[in-house]
């Protein structure tokens, strides 16, 4: 496999070798690694100086079920932190078969480009037809002219605009803009180097090499098994997707409700996981649905009109959380309508609906108001007036131009959909993780709310710190591998899975790895992680929560009650070497 | 004297007798050892938990000469540090006249008030008749209601709006709010406690001790004399004020021009100093006044407008930089006018011509259009607009909405009229001073530019660390004494200056004070606010200039050449108290 490194400045690439310390990483190890190398941690995230790497994970391309994961790497300009955000899709199998093992995206360009990456190389195609667009027409446009079986990867206005909310869309396997690299703004990155697109043309291309295949195809048989034989993986994802989540939030008292006031909704009920199954239905949508080929979860969907015309897809239970719960809109075809403003204009849509529920708390519109919080995208961000200038920077951006104090977010990014007084563990993670508040960066939900993994009580602080710390190293692993992250659940559960893992690493690659060496890359990816933000200018103190987390939240009352020292014990070990090496010896 | 302390949460006040350890402190020594003490530095700067700290200068109130300068303490809206913002005006003698070593405001109202101080307490007005009204109306209104010898402390609407540039403007000898605790935001601070103006009321007021009053007259009388022969604090202050520099500093290729593009001006002849004297005299204004009663370099002025009626006063050289070379606008009738804005709006006129800067740069409205920039004051920050809010917000937010990577801010702050590649001594002093970039703390421009108290090359890095440093250290005590700053022209060039000052705080408190003493107070100051700001997440990383400061500036074409480690010595040997102690030994 090469790099294929992609100067912007001077309109050249180059396919090079892949360095020896390369060799063994993939997806967010990779992207991580090579930041941590190669960018001034200082640097201004949208100057030349910063790069964006994409990089599918070492599983990607081959038929390990569910390993279609792209990772997406640069210095945030939402959080200034180091940042690895990842989608699905079909680019990063595409990539891998072409043996890709990471795109580098450096410099900035004076004018907007399309970047058609083949096995050749790649050719700077002009961006006039597409600047300005949304990504539903950019992708419609691209696949007429590069074809159908094009993978697209693009922005939409809110990237060309630089917004610090701004994903970067990677089509499903329709075509469709609605898989995206969504936290950290990454798609304002991609903008500053003036890349409207790029087009994934894997025509031609060799495929992946599998050094051991009976091996890598018995491996890859019995874990697509463990991951329909378990009840999540196998069946509440496929039937419900991640929305499943709704009622389960809202009934532990732990789905944040207007801007984390409260963790239930009166509403709930008619944005849940369950009606939103009977409205598919109902309207002739798909209640499942895969992202990329070989996904045997399928968590995704298609959500129709109430006239039965596709509206949008990949509609996920913290969008629905977010536009929902949090700003008290419990019509689920408006949530739809944002979350296809969102999918179309290239907006996180966790970070777009923490923004609107600050706004709301501004005054800027009341809670509940769909048809005001329609117009916001509508009018406002997707034409970039100095309010959607505002919103599409971010809940922390929005609250600080309106004198809010009651805004939910670490390191800048907004809180997910999970209240971190009622569900402790995944607080600890929002603190801590290198990413800014990121529920996937340590999902304590497993543990704390659906007795995945074991049982922590969510609302008591013991074993919190642990439990999110063994879920950060894990999840850093995974990440690297292009294996979603939802395969975790039978991980946690099942002892073979994980096995099976390795097995298809090393019968894909001719290697031995070990269990521990798994771990020891998640240890590895995380170090990384944590030293570039360490000299980007964090310490300790960026570690934490906003005050506001300080008040009761009902029903349960608890508050996010851990010390500062306490939080600073979840890297302590994994830091030094000699610590991590005692710590492993533990476990 | 006492403390007096005012809860605005529980509307109660109470005077408390001054701690031991705050005995030889005034100024900023008190407000930064205050806010270090008493609020937890990861606090929301606009929530409850923060403080606001009034404090005179250990010499206000007395005879001194230019001694009435009042420190605003609290953590910044802006930078996120701790912040030490400092104003002349009437007040800090008042209140040290009344006995009252610190005001310290905590908690927060749920209405907006007027706080009346007198020698007996604190009343809580109801603010109705002031609010929404700008620092002219309300100095008006509540002199009518109060009395005209009331001194006023108040806030316009940019801090009622909580913007980040808002200041606190002190009212000046006529009653007119045009002397500002400028930098930081601390307007927005005052407005988060929903205090709208304070009435400094000193009726019946015991009057500054003095133990040993023969030496303190004849201290200051000599200390006077000093000043007076110096030729800038006796002649060039009093004759042109501070707009004497655009000419001087056009010269020397360091007036920031175009967004920081070039260091020369084409338009500065209009601009200048001199044109600001011929036009004041023709007009019948005043090329010379005082801000406070005693000030012996009486630099301010009153600009009259073009029909002969008072237009603006304390137009300061950074103000006509700011809206002036930075933004290309050549009329100096605009930019009296966008200082009027400012003064009314309650913003700080640095901080807000960098914005203007910075819009200019995102394109909002072109550079040189001072029409274009009248509106965006009259309309859009007046009424608090989204893009009011966003430029309200400063420079850093500003360029962020829109985009914008050329962004000349260090700590979030704006950096001031002084080019950092032109004047090395005085970038390393926005690069390193604990208060985000700021020029007074640590005014290099005295020895790169003006040849006071020696000289040392602007465009060579030799020398200009331990300049910047010496000059932190020393300005961290002056600004401690409520001498105006700029008594330092004297103390730099005149030996026996200092031990005046010295004198004076002997006789004053009946102590007996060392040259030794003052310098180990100022880097006691440093080492607080610097302990400070660690615990609030700033690291060595935050200790740089933006990445454009590589490129060259005309006319010398040089740039900000330091390394991050000859940054990171300026503090090392103060830190530490022993690398304090052998660096003093040195001295």
């Amino acid at each position: 496999m090469k790099l294929l490194r992609i100067d912007l400045t001077n309109k050249k690439a180059e396919f090079q070798v892949v360095p020896q310390e390369y060799a063994a990483l993939g997806g967010r190890a990779l992207t991580s690694k090579i930041i941590l190398d190669e960018v001034d941690p200082t640097c201004n995230p949208l100057g030349k100086g910063n790069k964006l790497v994409f990089a599918p994970g070492l599983l990607s391309g081959t038929t390990a079920p569910s390993s279609g994961r792209l990772s997406v790497g640069g210095k945030s300009p939402l959080t200034g932190t180091i940042k690895e955000s990842n989608a699905g899709g079909v680019a990063a199998q595409k990539l891998a078969r072409m043996g890709i093992k990471a795109l580098i995206l450096e410099g900035a360009a004076d004018d907007w480009n399309v970047l058609k990456i083949t096995k050749d190389g790649v050719e700077f195609v002009d961006a006039s037809d597409v600047i300005g667009k949304g990504n539903y027409a950019v992708g419609e446009i691209l696949r007429n002219k590069f074809g159908e079986k094009t993978g697209v990867i693009s922005i939409g206005p809110a990237g060309e605009n630089k917004m610090s909310a701004a994903s970067i869309a990677v089509a499903d396997m329709e075509g469709r803009p609605v898989r995206h690299a969504g936290r950290g703004g990454m798609g304002a990155v991609l903008g500053s180097k003036k890349v409207k697109a790029l087009i994934i043309n894997d025509e031609g291309a060799p495929g992946v090499e599998i050094k051991n295949k009976e091996a890598f195809k018995e491996a890859a048989q019995s874990f697509s098994k463990m991951l329909l034989a378990h009840p999540v993986c196998g069946q509440g994802l496929p039937t419900y997707g991640t929305a499943v989540l709704i009622n389960v939030l809202n009934e532990a008292g732990g789905l944040p409700t207007e801007n984390f006031r409260t963790g239930r909704f009166d509403g709930a009920d008619k944005i849940s996981g369950e009606t939103m199954y009977d409205t598919i239905n109902a309207r002739g949508g798909k209640p499942t649905h895969a992202c990329h080929p070989g996904c045997v979860m399928r968590c995704s969907q298609v959500y129709n009109d109430d006239k039965g015309e596709y509206l949008t897809a990949g509609f996920e239970y913290e969008t629905i959380w977010a536009f929902g719960a949090n700003c008290k809109i419990d019509n689920l075809d408006a949530v739809a309508k944002l979350d296809r403003y969102c999918d179309d204009l290239g907006l996180d849509t966790i970070e777009m609906g923490v923004t609107l529920g600050v706004a709301m708390e501004a005054g800027i519109i009341p809670f509940g108001d769909h048809e005001g919080a329609l117009k916001l995208f509508g009018e406002d961000i997707a034409n970039g007036t100095p309010l959607g200038r505002i919103l599409g920077q971010g809940a922390e951006f929005t609250g600080k131009a309106y004198g809010v104090t009651r805004i939910p977010t670490v390191k800048r990014q907004a809180i997910p959909a999970y209240d971190p007084r009622a569900v402790k563990g995944v607080g600890v993670t929002y603190a801590t993780t290198p990413m800014g508040a990121d529920h996937t960066a340590g999902y304590s939900v497993t543990a704390n709310i659906l007795k995945v993994g074991g049982y922590v009580d969510p609302l008591k602080i013991d074993g919190q710190v642990e439990l999110s710390r063994n879920l950060q190293i894990a999840t850093a692993a995974v990440d690297s591998t292009g294996l979603c992250l939802f395969v975790a659940f039978a991980v946690l559960d099942e002892p073979e899975a994980l096995p099976k893992v390795v097995d298809m690493l090393n019968a894909q690659y001719g290697i031995n790895l070990t269990l521990d060496d798994v771990t020891e890359l998640g240890k590895s990816v995380l170090r990384w992680e944590r030293e570039f933000n360490k000299k980007a200018g964090f310490n300790n103190a960026h570690d934490r929560l906003p005050e506001f987390f300080q008040e009761e939240c009902p029903p349960h009352n608890t508050t996010f009650d851990f010390t500062g020292e306490e939080l600073d014990n979840l890297f302590a070990p994994i830091e030094s070497e000699v610590l991590a090496e005692a710590a492993a010896g533990k476990e």
